[in-house]
């Protein structure tokens, strides 16, 4: 109840609708959005308008793209032999930031989740395997995250995969480098035990 | 460096200029964008552009208000010789959210801040005064926080207020109701027993 000016009541719930917005950083940023002059907001909401405008998916690796085929996909120099599959395309610029890897990805948008009613027919499972038809890719990496929906859905790929004559292979599990023994978890250190290799 | 996609990193920047919003979070904010429906992101950005373009200051409170004159400053069933001043709107719908005020409000939009260079141009006295000119305001509620510049601006206008024969009064110190005696600081409880009341 109380008083209220609509404008403004609209904009902080929207603002409150955003995941991790609570009511009073809602309010908090509605007035920050009103302190900016006309163009800035102006900036802002077309921000908003363009990215869901040119944003689709990239026909290869349905990865969020400006273009039909994303410039990962179309470029010439990357190993066509290795896809990695990651949930989605956040995960895909945490691994790009690494400057490291060098093959393709496929973005799977989300996880297998029979709870939720997630099942392979709401990820891009069927464009992964379709990816695999021709010979051309070598090896898949599952880069799913460890948690027990990326664990079922990398097992669920990988038994789709392997009898394609596709080499599967997950992430090493580990310490984080920096972190402290002490607070490593023992499943966490168990597995880096396991994976030891040789200096 | 790295990869980068034009308009999800300029949504992302539109984001992370946010107050209070670091980098990780603007990105979990722009995709939660991209999986709004078409529609729902539309209505995000109208929200922007719109209270944009109706919020506009009451011409007597100064109050972020759709019409010239806000619904508070025209409600005639609210008594006029008392006038609350607050800081900003926010502060305005904290003392309307407790339903228990029935004066009016100025609101000054910052507090005076020679570090920061605003002075009292900067802020609505110049409003104020005019309002308090024909006599029909009995008292002014000084409602700035208790801060420096809170403090420093009640007594700057209550120095100004108080030769027109207007009385002046300033929001009671003390603990907050369901605070702990135990963690309240010192000016704090000495204020509290400064002001103690009869029961």
């Amino acid at each position: 109840m109380g008083y209220r000016i609509d404008a403004l009541a609209r904009l902080v719930e929207q603002f409150a609708s955003l995941p991790g917005i609570g009511k009073k950083s809602a309010q908090r940023l509605a007035f920050h959005m009103l302190s900016l002059t006309r163009e800035q907001a102006q900036q802002f909401a077309e921000a908003i308008l363009e990215a869901h405008q040119k944003l689709k998916r990239c026909t290869v690796c349905q990865n969020l793209s400006e273009e039909e085929i994303c410039p990962i996909c179309s470029d010439e120099g990357r190993d066509r032999s290795l896809i990695c599959v990651v949930e989605d395309p956040k995960d895909l610029l945490a691994f790009e930031r690494t400057g490291e890897y060098r093959g393709l990805y496929h973005v799977l948008h989300g996880l297998l989740s029979p709870m939720a009613g997630i099942g392979p027919d709401q990820l891009t499972v069927k464009e992964l395997l379709k990816r695999l038809g021709d010979g051309s890719v070598k090896e898949v990496v599952m880069a799913t995250n460890p948690t027990v929906e990326g664990e079922a859905t990398a097992m669920y790929l990988a038994r789709l995969i392997k009898p394609m004559g596709v080499r599967v292979t997950r992430l090493a599990y580990g310490i984080p480098v920096g972190g402290n023994l002490e607070y490593a978890d023992e499943v966490t250190l168990y597995r880096a035990l396991e994976g030891r290799s040789e200096i």
